[in-house]
């Protein structure tokens, strides 16, 4: 066998992402060896309860409550604790005493990610993330290496593996958001507190990464405008598939060009209509992928497993080995490139298409009125389909019309649009909903990919 | 504007690709110069012809004929000539006089690799090549660093646009090979000769870089098993589509555990037949895609353009940055890891399930006989569909039945295998084109993806 140079690493942190990387790194331990060219050694992992149950059986020796010395003197540092503090405290110190780190922890870079590059380009330490963004897909190094001489125009995103479960399930199965939530919790694909995947926080985080380093520009967190998937119900995954789409939760990072040429970028996350036909559509369960749109290079997709211990470990060992080739070869670290430091605009300014559907009073005249109000609010009709309410008792369903001359009742009037300005199209349903001829504002979804 | 250091470039070829890395180059130079940290001051174009047409204008005074002066004091040489000669020369003096190099020469790399990873070895420079495996998707960083930590278990990958655009022509539109290729030729698709990619070298190339780098083993391209795709035809696509599958040409890279738990490789591009739910399946026109399968981070994909000058200077562009990257930070270039070393093993020892069709006499005992010889020969049986072929002039169609009872006239047999040992299947089928009863064997296709 080889005699490597030996790089001691210690772990923060051995839940289910924390205890995988601990037994691969035990078990593969000549293989890394071989790949990276130096014994990594893990010299201890820091937990908060030595006498907590694992995943996997580890070594009890290895365990401390104490992170403070293992951090120090180690060449590597992986944290995977989670959360803000102690986490960054930690991440900070074992910069400063000269270890390379690698992290999973996606809500400490969408908070405090500047400060943690810049200490580390002040000291040319670098800083691994391959599993902070999604989970066991390849997409930073993608973004920051493979397309650092291409532009970016577009990353759509399913990058939260709990809400694409749930969305999926609805679709194909016709089931209620609540119903398949529960279940989801039962299997273990949500948590008991399902609010950061249900409600965008944890998309958010990793569209905030996402886009800091596809547009070299630092993305604040609070810039990220964030929708939940909590309103989404049967009739509208119904109506979704009825007209050819399917309903996703997306990051959605873009570049925009004004009229002037200056350039900015919107970073959002919201359940959003994706054709059939897009690739984004096909993907299911709890899988998450990454599609991106480049100037030069065109469309690429990212596929795989967003989440699991086993999966997101094998991202996290990844950047370990890679930071062990860094500590083998020398020279210092690469810093992040926020040199473009584009302005981030807010939701208002973003322009998409849009899909409304309205409850109306089925009376002459209403149409026209509408399409006034729409008009008016420059907000332009690419296709429109009304339906007649008919009164459950009296009928085995609805039918179809595009008259606007029933008499009585109630029609629903779903409304595709052409790309119009968020703002206009807010206040446009706002006015919509004002009109005195609107009983219901049923849904309004952006249509994303087209 | 800031300072920059600045790093000389040389580009080798201005053909499709380099003209566009040379066009982008110079029109992006200060973006290029905030990622990369480093001024890339383009210093010459090495060609054989000054005045040739180009793709883009560029600045007459850049262009030489002569390559050498060109690569003496460059930081970063760019070769995108192709061919073995004087390509390889080329590298390594670029190599050995302190440059770090960016290629998109598959043909050179399949065949000299390990020559010019050595000789950047031994200065500690590096050597990038993004795009010489699939063109713009971002697939040699992913497995060189993302799945550094994991075990690739299998890749199966589309990484030839031609002919994924001709099977993908030919199974949506029920057209004939030859027809298609005669297409794609008029349409700039598929070259006046397209024996490079349609017998499948181009394919065994990039599967020879994928497998290298996937199990840390040297594969020379000799040992890639290689078949092309002009003995499908439509008759065979038609089959494969009523069978639930589509005809794809695979680049198969396998790892495989012996009884005795040693392990070893087998690489191989051949056209094979792929369940029309696998995420390959739906990989159309000329789209590359390569569907990774690690122990740890389970199934991946990546997805996007395979070919054009455009895509490809992305991905060499990406390496450009990287070197540059690399250049500013100091340190010694991670070699190519080969430590595994595994043996490979020849086309004979690979295990897949085939179809196997054939057109037997419609006689009673028939099946019975063919059935024995697929069981003496160890291949087992997994599904059958018996056809009798009548007189066309007597009769509209086909009648399925699944008697063997039927006196005189030819029946077509589709036979499904369970996986099966490549030579035994091969010996089999050469038993069975020899019993006499069979009249002919219409095809035999391997089935991947199960």
């Amino acid at each position: 066998m080889t005699d490597y140079r030996r790089l001691r690493v210690a772990l923060l942190g051995a839940g289910a992402v924390g205890s995988q990387v601990a037994d691969l790194l035990l078990r593969h331990g000549s293989e890394l060896a071989d790949r990276a060219g130096a014994t990594l050694e893990l010299v201890g992992i820091a937990v908060r309860d030595v006498d907590a149950q694992r995943d996997v059986e580890l070594p009890r020796e290895l365990f401390t409550t104490d992170a403070e010395p293992l951090i120090v003197g180690s060449d590597i540092v992986i944290e995977l604790m989670g959360g803000i503090e102690p986490a960054r405290a930690h991440l900070l110190q074992a910069i400063n005493s000269g270890a390379d780190v690698v992290t999973a922890n996606k809500a400490l870079l969408a908070t405090h990610g500047s400060e943690i590059f810049d200490a580390a380009d002040q000291v040319g330490a670098q800083v691994y993330y391959e599993a902070a963004a999604a989970g066991a897909i390849p997409i930073i190094r993608p973004l920051r290496d493979s397309l650092a001489g291409d532009r970016v125009q577009r990353i759509m995103g399913i990058v939260n593996g709990t809400t694409n479960y749930i969305l999926d399930r609805m679709d194909t199965e016709g089931a209620e958001f609540t119903d398949v939530l529960a279940d989801a919790q039962a299997l273990g694909y949500a948590e008991a507190d399902p609010t950061a995947d249900v409600e965008g926080y944890d998309a958010a985080q990793k569209a905030a990464i996402l886009a800091s380093l596809a547009f070299h520009t630092t993305v604040p967190l609070e810039a990220v405008h964030r929708e939940g998937i909590t309103g989404i119900d049967k009739a509208m995954m119904d109506a979704a598939r009825h007209a050819g789409y399917v309903i996703k939760l997306l990051a959605v990072c873009e570049r925009l060009t004004g009229a002037d040429g200056a350039e900015s970028i919107s970073v959002r996350v919201y359940p959003a209509l994706v054709s059939r036909a897009h690739p984004l559509a096909s993907v299911h369960g709890a899988n998450n992928a990454v599609f991106v749109q480049a100037e030069a290079a065109g469309n690429l997709m990212f596929y795989g497993a967003g989440a699991g211990g086993v999966q997101t470990a094998s991202a996290v060992l990844g950047d370990v080995v890679s930071a062990a080739r860094r500590h083998i070869a020398g020279g210092v670290g690469v810093g992040e490139s926020t040199r473009a430091n584009l302005p981030i605009v807010e939701i208002g300014r973003v322009t998409t298409s849009y899909q409304i559907t309205l409850e109306v009073d089925d009376e002459p005249g209403v149409l026209a009125k509408i399409a006034g109000i729409l008009s008016e609010g420059r907000v332009s009709i690419a296709t429109l389909e009304q339906t007649v309410i008919h009164d459950p008792s009296t009928s085995s369903g609805t039918e179809s019309s595009l008259r606007d001359d029933n008499l009585g009742g109630v029609a629903r009037l779903v409304i595709g649009t052409h790309k119009a300005l968020e703002q206009d199209l807010s206040e446009t349903v706002d006015r919509l909903a004002a009109s005195g001829v609107v009983e219901r504002v049923v849904s309004v979804l952006r249509v994303e990919g087209d």
